[in-house]
């Protein structure tokens, strides 16, 4: 397995890389890596409560609001932002959101795609851009046989890990030990101020996974971790 | 995640080892890694029966002729060849023997340990084999915390490919390319000699696997392949 | 667990409610909650062949039917009875649907909801129901975050026991003793007159899941149950 | 189970019935039944990368070719090709192309229709077939109640081998005994240049699950098999 | 498939076969094949309270009766019946059980076993049974590749349907019709006459399973039915 | 569901129900229940490596100090402590063993009982304690049917939070408010001296579940709870 020099982090909402992905993303770039952040929406209206408490607020001040904390987290750790600003609470994904989509990915030809899982009971945009990511990756990159349009390597695929992960079927197979860079994260999660609560919750799940990451590798030095889901498998040339 | 630098292969009988993970094993000893091959039983009931068709033949020449060809498989693969000759059809592994392999596994101190899937609806040997495995490296490893014994460094776990894979539970994680070397597990399936029809159906999983391999990873050099499946996640410094 | 106030069932077809919770629906009203029966169709295609033996039968007379024997079985147990007459075989819920449904999650405030499973080899619009009830109860109460909308409590789901169980992967979690009640399920399912021969299949899979609430609880009185399977989480002050 | 009188063959692409099904199919008109193969697209962009080669090809020239190559390994089989041409990637099925698929099942009243697993993480198609095919079958057929429009008696549903098994959660529950037709599932496959590199794979796998079939059935005359995963249950008249 | 010549029923207790199989035996012995019930145990204590209830009633003399309803249950539907005895409450099988158990499967050379589900959370005995069939059909027929010692062509093998089947993981792939042979099921229940009380259950579970097989196969015919889970593929000469 | 009146936790080892179930337990016997804490063995070898640093330590002495660290937390939260001395790494339970834990249920008659899941690859005794417990609670209860020994009501069955939930295959089907009582999980929590590391650890978990619990009740008053998944359903009175 090759060390991935491009990944692209796709997220329902404007801030779910951060808590999810930053510390992967971070030891990437820090690593000489590019990395894309894609949200498919602002998460203007599931996810903006506080910015919404604000009197005579508007979506299109909300929808700034998030962009410039998504671009100011992204920074953070080393990488570019973008919206394709399709709403949410639904969000829906019709097939010309599906084709830009794709699009974006011929274009960046990621080594990595991470994405959500494709269950979540406690939230109805997160399996709609699971499965569009799933499709759009296809879709870029054929199905192993030669096809009539160009192609791209096809990237890996992980999912991050989900707010209640038993009850969204994720089972963790990659821990990315995120000690080195832990304050990339901690500095795009302090970017998200409509959502400050979730600072010290994610910071607690980093300490946890590194726990977890710990004992199975045996190595002490690991404070701080990210767990991940592999969908496809990997290809290695050795043990 | 480093590389192996010992590998331990436990199979239920001498020639498990051949078909499901030489190709992984002689990529290791190839790298410079130390390998040994544990078997449970020579398999001298349940799968030597074309030894079986001479006249006059011996349970002892049996295992005899068995180890023979094991050691000779082993070495085609730079591994070391030893067997604890439990005894199979039905192979039993009572608290004696959980402590033998225990202390084989503590005394190795495997990076990776490669052993039989959990179920098996074609052979009653191999889920015996699977439980043992598990619960000795859990033995010899400890829970992740400080315990009144020798602990050793968790040994990363994969299963290899069964004959029927869908109805053992089998889904690969990895793959690993085994073209640079596959001249020596061809070697090391014709020491084999007590069940040749198996060769050609396994270098035919080679190359189906190596096609499945190429798919995934884009990776046109791949031709021959194993499949494993990891059991407990990896833990990464990055992606 | 506080006990339910007010509980909201959706079907996909007019009649689906009454074999499948008219039960525990009872058991509610009598303990003086409100019950609200939601039918997405009438059924009018795809289960109401009895009526279409009729000569000269019309589209709109069976809707009518299905309206008045739905009626009267919702009266039979105390509940109100409304149809958003979407169309059945096959049952499609669209953006507009979608936020019908949402907004009358939203009005009844449901502490329970009950619905189909995920899957049903049997039928096309029972899956269709299950995916639009689920998407309705997250946009109505959010995702446990502040959201920029207003949001009611997260009502609990329970899935209600589909024809042929196992094929539709049901797995019930929990029983509802309907003992009490059993009379006026009785009457509920003999206004269905269009499905007449349901009647004793469904007083028997009452009185089976009686036999095995029994049996769970070692409770001698019960008599007739009806089984769900429970989607999220209890939260419990106590075991 | 009585024997096959009428099969339908439902491919996302064109070429998807040659390689999953051609020896089934081929054993059933050997024996008298009708068998039609329905093409849900041409496959012209996601698996006709070879007709692309040439210089000046145009999008209805490939599907002329695939056309008639279809038409051709059909014809090898002894079945009727037919094809909607609803293109590929994305193959997309809106309510038309549904009821026209509905109405292809209720004028042939298969016995036994044979179709994609439910899931294919390389392949986009796959599943968009697998679930309209699911759909339209139970439309055709009712739920087993009466109904207000003409119903067939319920199809046996199969699902067909996938390119990678295990990753598609496919799990054999039949093998078909095709090794008094295999000459024809060759000449099925010769038809397909387009894709001539498959056929070797197809041989391969033809054999391998011959070599699981022996095994299973004891039955040593086996040396061609194909793998199908019944998706309802069978209904036998004694064991 | 070929028609069964032989049918082994392996039970935990005496009475579980007449109430899970006893209408697919009669169909089979109807139909000129030789059936054995064989019985692991008498449930001398788990199921025959009503005998307890009894004064100065011994553990022999409940086995005797036990033997004597098995046995006339047996005839009822043309089976023999045997017994090992090795007490239940719980049921243990060592090793020379386990022997005794493959040289019945090794004697009869059944075409067909039925026996428990793997998971009963309501019985401790039954997963036991389940785990020894399991064994002694694997040790009887060898692994598919020649053995040091005699086998047998293997078994088709059915689990048959449990108490509470979601519970146990019970997913039915195979219905059998038994309406010709229910008068025969009904003798053999009436024998039972220590669990009378089961006698109602099971039939209306009979009538359950023909309406599931009836809407499953169109087959209006079928007013009865058993259901069974297959766990080794099917070979067909054809579908 | 009636609240417990007396609850039994079984953990492998004698440190175990502190961080899984103390909060439950404590809830449970400051609303008057009686609460018995049954340890399988101290886990002298596998987790009391703190105490193993002590010069001239001895297994003796190690289980002493283990025996007043579980007699102290459990008074903490009310209960009684027990310890059967089974020996750990590996923990075995024979015949004996078993019907020791048999006749404690018999004796305690609990409402609840609280256990190890049914997998771990982390730890040898946890898929043991888990196997025996299952089976001593089905030996109590019987199966529901009338049996030749004294039965007691089949007590209730959840599985506590292991270390690394997903892997374990667990799924929380219930969460316990320990809000009210946490106080007094902490103090058991310190009487673990030996395992003083994992304090932070669990009081983070108290606090991410009772994060969860908020989100799925709507009830924001939860700060702390605990996770356990319900193995056999409930049976209730009404939703």
């Amino acid at each position: 397995m090759s060390e991935a020099k491009s990944i692209l982090v796709v997220g329902a909402h404007a801030a779910d890389f951060v808590w999810r992905a930053a510390g992967a993303v971070a030891v990437a770039t820090a690593r000489g890596a590019r990395a894309t952040v894609l949200c498919l929406s602002y998460g203007e209206r599931g996810e903006s409560g506080e910015l919404w408490k604000e009197p005579n607020q508007t979506v299109e001040n909300v929808k700034r609001i998030r962009h410039q904390q998504g671009e100011q987290a992204a920074a953070a750790i080393g990488a570019e932002f973008r919206c394709l600003d399709l709403g949410d609470y639904p969000l829906e994904i019709g097939r010309e959101a599906l084709e830009q989509l794709t699009d974006i990915v011929r274009e960046l030809e990621p080594d990595v795609i991470l994405t959500h899982t494709e269950k979540d009971p406690f939230n109805p945009d997160h399996p709609v851009a699971h499965s569009a990511v799933l499709k759009a990756r296809q879709l870029a990159s054929g199905a192993g046989v030669a096809s009539g349009f160009k192609t791209i390597k096809p990237p890996r695929l992980y999912l991050f890990e989900p707010h209640q992960p038993e009850l969204c079927g994720f089972v963790p197979t990659t821990f990315v030990d995120i000690t080195p860079v832990f304050e990339r994260k901690q500095a795009a999660m302090a970017a998200m101020a409509a959502q400050k609560y979730l600072q010290r919750y994610y910071t607690e799940l980093a300490e946890r996974r590194g726990n977890h990451a710990r004992r199975i590798s045996g190595n002490s030095e690991v404070r701080y971790a990210e767990a991940f889901q592999r969908v496809v498998p990997e290809v290695l040339s050795h043990l």
